[in-house]
């Protein structure tokens, strides 16, 4: 038996940091997948190669890192039997794209498929997102949904996701520090934060949510063109939460200057990647900035889940 | 006859910009000063060493930047007889340290000495607002009451004035870039986007001016240490605003790395200065920053405008 699933990673375009106090957001998915392929095997084996990882049942219990998702979503989702699993992600671990969201979901894709399992992607979104509930203590929708859904996902105020039709096409760059951020430590220090100056950063959340909304008006209207601005904006609030550092300001300038619309920070900050929104000049922003960073031309996919 | 008077310039801790849209903002005089002094004359005659200027009224009628407020201030506060003006400047022009309030200021104190008039500090501060006004279209009290009255400067929503007792000595570092900020371009700019996104842009007005406010209170307490952090968050508004560069976010970077516990941009952006808040590190954050950029370790002063 042998079946096989990927999902993609992502970007939040609007509103991290933000999320965490219960402000909407807003992401899309990227053409860079992770996919899982699960075989019948005489022993437990996961197989990691772009991070040199290859576990097998005699290592003992594998912890930390991506490998607590697998080992969860196993628990959860399979009876126990020795499986050979083998990731394969072009979505980088600690870029803040969504390596643990894209990994899960295409690993519980995997798992409906091997055990014959009817389920649509409601079921999928929501499987996944209790995963990284368990793995992380707390985790929005939105990673999960965006890597179950694709396209470009709203998630409101309730929790609830919205997806909404945009067609971002050829417009996004994506650069990564050489440094990964750590989504729980930037979150924590964001907390510190405004647990000493509660009502200035509560207003610099309110102000976030009046931008991720704006931009969703945009959308809805498909009126792009101010969405670099507003994204501007975002990058400018994230610095105000103490998230941004010297690189990513950098990036985040060469890329204005290379001729972006607008670039932020994406994902937690502190080391990971910016976004730039580039229509018309992807091209020459990926080239701009890829002299030094690590940069990929990410193309904006309507495609989530799928069954290989 | 002779007379002579010197007035400080001021670095604006808490909210540049958001000022123009009737919020508060704090400003402290530094021990940059200058000085005007007045001579009788067999003809009209201006030096302006520090800037290569020297005029004499065979040269025509001088215009355009500083000689602007001269001109202003000896139409409305002299008599037209032949002057000689010599103006010493320790503030240079342009980087966003109150240049032109301190020349005028000064030049108001030394014509009121010259013509023997009583004058406290509040008409000073009032002639040398009206002479702003006039020069510039819009100008808010601040610059001009700094630099008559040193100190600690607190601009209340309703435009009055107040004094704070506060002591920053010991703990403030400027830096400039080599680029002068066109102050009036960017209010226009941050205008423009205003105008393009008003409900983002109030928020941001609005938040900036909480930090104003919650500054003051910790001032008002005497307790100095949370002002670090909110000059960082109010650096961050500044970005969103769209008046940050790379030069700008490098500067207030390298700070904070070198131990200042805040920095942000200082005045209207768009190239200029930033001001770093230093207890105890002013030393080697100054020494840090002058590697690369024009750095100056400015003391807080008490001193107003000084009759000579």
């Amino acid at each position: 038996m042998r079946s096989a699933a990927s999902a993609p990673g992502k970007v939040i375009l609007f509103g991290e940091h933000a999320v965490v106090y219960g402000k909407p957001a807003v992401a899309v998915a990227i053409n860079r997948r992770t996919t899982v392929t699960l075989e019948d095997s005489g022993e437990m084996r996961i197989d990691i190669p772009s991070l040199g990882i290859s576990f097998t049942g005699e290592s003992g219990t594998p912890a930390g890192g991506i490998l607590d998702y697998i080992m969860r979503a196993l628990e959860l989702y399979h009876d126990g039997s020795p499986l050979r699993v083998r990731v394969d992600m072009e979505v980088p671990a600690g870029s803040g794209l969504g390596s643990s969201a894209a990994l899960t979901v295409a690993l519980i894709g995997a798992l409906d498929a091997y055990h014959g399992r009817e389920a649509g992607p409601d079921d999928t979104a929501s499987r996944a997102h209790r995963v990284e509930l368990d793995v992380q203590g707390a985790a929005s929708p939105l990673d999960t949904a965006v890597s179950t859904y694709g396209g470009l996902i709203y998630l409101a105020p309730d929790r609830t996701v919205r997806r909404l039709s945009a067609d971002l096409r050829d417009s996004l760059v994506i650069s990564s520090t050489h440094r990964s951020g750590n989504t729980a430590e930037m979150v924590a220090s964001v907390r510190e934060r405004y647990e000493r100056l509660p009502e200035v950063m509560s207003m610099i959340m309110d102000a976030t949510e009046m931008i991720t909304r704006t931009a969703c008006r945009f959308i809805l209207e498909n009126n792009l063109e101010p969405l670099g601005e507003l994204m501007n904006i975002n990058h400018g609030l994230l610095d105000a939460m103490g998230v941004s550092t010297p690189e990513l300001s950098m990036m985040v300038h060469e890329a204005r200057a290379a001729g972006a619309a607008g670039a932020k920070i994406t994902g937690a900050g502190g080391g990971g990647s910016i976004v730039a929104f580039c229509p018309g000049t992807a091209g020459s922003v990926a080239e701009a900035l890829g002299r030094k960073w690590n940069t990929l031309r990410a193309e904006f996919s309507s495609e989530g889940v799928l069954h290989l």
